[in-house]
């Protein structure tokens, strides 16, 4: 893992970090990713040497971009080291499976504060151990927008859920609820939540909340990995996680799986805090349901199980507090949702909403 | 493995493209990268699944940038593909192991042409066969500058070769010729070797051909994987690529040794094409010398090895066709490179040749 030339900005004070400088970053950021266990190797050396969590690997990548992904105006670089941990892990639950190993990228614009950098590592470092993870490494180089990767290593789950086991006659589930993270980006963007100038906005105490809660499922989205577990051990037969959008990435099982769908839009689980943001703005197309069904980054999981399967699935989930809904279910026919076609709500998607 | 957003254009108009669109070119690239083996799972799900090369795991991570890393002005798609494994595969050859997966991050520029995108997974894919391992998925998203990430995940060597155990009396060694690497970009940023307006200069056979070796060296890159093996069995000590400069990485290994070193700045070997790109051009501080000691990205292999052992790597080097050079002595004193401190020559490192 070796690193590239390194320019960063300390204090208020333009700083070319030289090549000890460079150094001294990399080695600030590694005496904070703690101790390799016996047998393992992390940062300094040109590769990581790290136990093999078993005879096979989940293996998995994501990254995130500044002003695609997120934006400096309302995210924070905790936020945005939490979240390029969290969407990797989501990968993995996705799959029944558990992460164990991670190596991270950095670029880092000219003017980026040791602070930033700090932080971001402080979000990764906080994400990793809140899913039982180590960041064992990374690579650091320098570039005009900010552009934090994760690579994963993990465990597949026993049995390994992919997206292409969707069976006709298995119910369409879903975990927790839809669009709150869609439903925060539009508060953050408004500066109607977050860091901004939110003075300028007289909210109920009541919206106040809401919008900070659904600003935190975007910044701070959750990853269901002991939900995932738990879903493929139940007899999950297709699961993946909502990242795109529901619309989108039901297609996207179906696909996979060979097989339709009817599911009914009713169904969908909508973020609660949700009604309070529609009262607030008055964007007629930004309604609950449409976000819910639309809107990307919930990192909620989609799953396809026999009927037999679904009471068990549902108390497993119970257990650890999450909530689940029915959507509709698996068919070997067109792919219904309500009386339009899946392809129709597509249009509509994730990619309307981020607004580019 | 989700993917986001991305535009990308096609011929001279620019498309967006849609959600569907963006399947379609995870698709198309999907499709070229191979059939999985039994019991592995690879692009087209949250996660691959990959057969674990054994009990422990090389672990690495390395990025390109487009404008710091690379420059379309002379570098293809192919080559950049091509260098974004090969300087990975040099990370794992650097501790004598060997790569067997890898996954692939691409954030692409709004302008990108798909032809631009095929090359790039052409290089990257050629580079993985040359070094007998496979990409099996990635992630895809949008920037306002080219970055290509590479993950990979290797078979430690037996046994392992850290940086950290150069010993007193051992011989440092490197494989190959320096500065070549750092000579072609010189040639191919004053246009002289390259795509570009080569035409504008009237150089002999002997010149050009020496520019074009050059020009290799920068954008298409040789990792000594076979290499690090044979030094790794022949008993190194300590070893690391040379991808910031002999003098900057030969301080690197050394702090990680705990240890000094004498070393004959004469002994370093000097690509041999340098010196007709020197009567090429004026600039006193270029010199091959120079290039050799501290231009980067040559990606030779840098170890210490008992004096013992010093043949039997030699005659294994050469089995491979690979020559090596003998700089001086690891020490416990201070580290010496001919009558100056290695601190010194630092100075003049591989930043500077970057000219930024």
């Amino acid at each position: 893992v070796s690193s590239i030339v390194l320019i960063t900005a300390m204090g208020n004070d333009y700083h070319k970090v030289s090549d000890l400088g460079e150094d001294a970053l990399i080695s600030r950021i590694a005496g904070r990713i703690g101790r390799a266990p016996r047998g393992e190797l992390w940062s300094g050396d040109d590769a990581a040497v790290v136990t093999a969590p078993g005879p096979r690997l989940l293996l998995t990548t994501d990254v995130m971009t500044e002003g695609v992904d997120f934006d400096l105006a309302y995210a924070s670089g905790h936020d945005i080291g939490w979240k390029s941990v969290a969407v990797n892990v989501s990968d993995v639950a996705a799959m029944g499976g558990r992460p164990t190993r991670a190596v991270a990228t950095l670029a880092l614009r000219l003017d980026v504060r040791l602070a930033f950098v700090d932080a971001l590592v402080d979000g990764m470092l906080q994400a990793a151990e809140r899913w039982g993870l180590s960041v064992v490494g990374g690579d650091i180089s320098r570039a005009s927008e900010i552009f934090v990767g994760i690579a994963l290593v993990g465990e597949p789950g026993e049995p390994t859920v992919t997206r292409a086991g969707a069976r006709r006659g298995d119910a369409i589930c879903v975990t927790g609820a839809l669009g709150g993270a869609a439903g925060g980006l539009i508060a953050l963007r408004r500066g109607m939540a977050g860091p901004g100038p939110t003075e300028g906005h007289s909210f109920s105490r009541a919206l106040s909340d809401a919008l900070g809660r659904l600003a935190a499922r975007q910044l701070r989205p959750n990853a269901r990995l002991d939900e995932g577990r738990v879903i493929a051990a139940a007899g999950a037969t297709a699961m993946m996680d909502v990242s795109d959008g529901l619309v989108l990435d039901l297609h996207r099982l179906l696909e996979a799986s060979d097989a339709g769908c009817a599911v009914s839009p009713e169904a969908v689980p909508v973020d609660a805090d949700l009604e309070l943001l529609a009262g607030a703005v008055t964007d007629v197309e930004l309604g609950p349901a449409t976000l819910a069904l639309t809107g990307g980054e919930d990192f909620e999981l989609l799953f396809t199980i026999g009927r037999n399967r679904l009471d068990a699935a549902k108390s497993s989930l119970a257990e650890l507090g999450c909530e689940m809904s029915v959507l509709g279910d698996v068919t070997d026919g067109a792919r219904w949702m309500g009386e339009r076609d899946l392809g129709e709500w597509k249009e509509a998607g994730w990619d309307h909403l981020r607004g580019r």
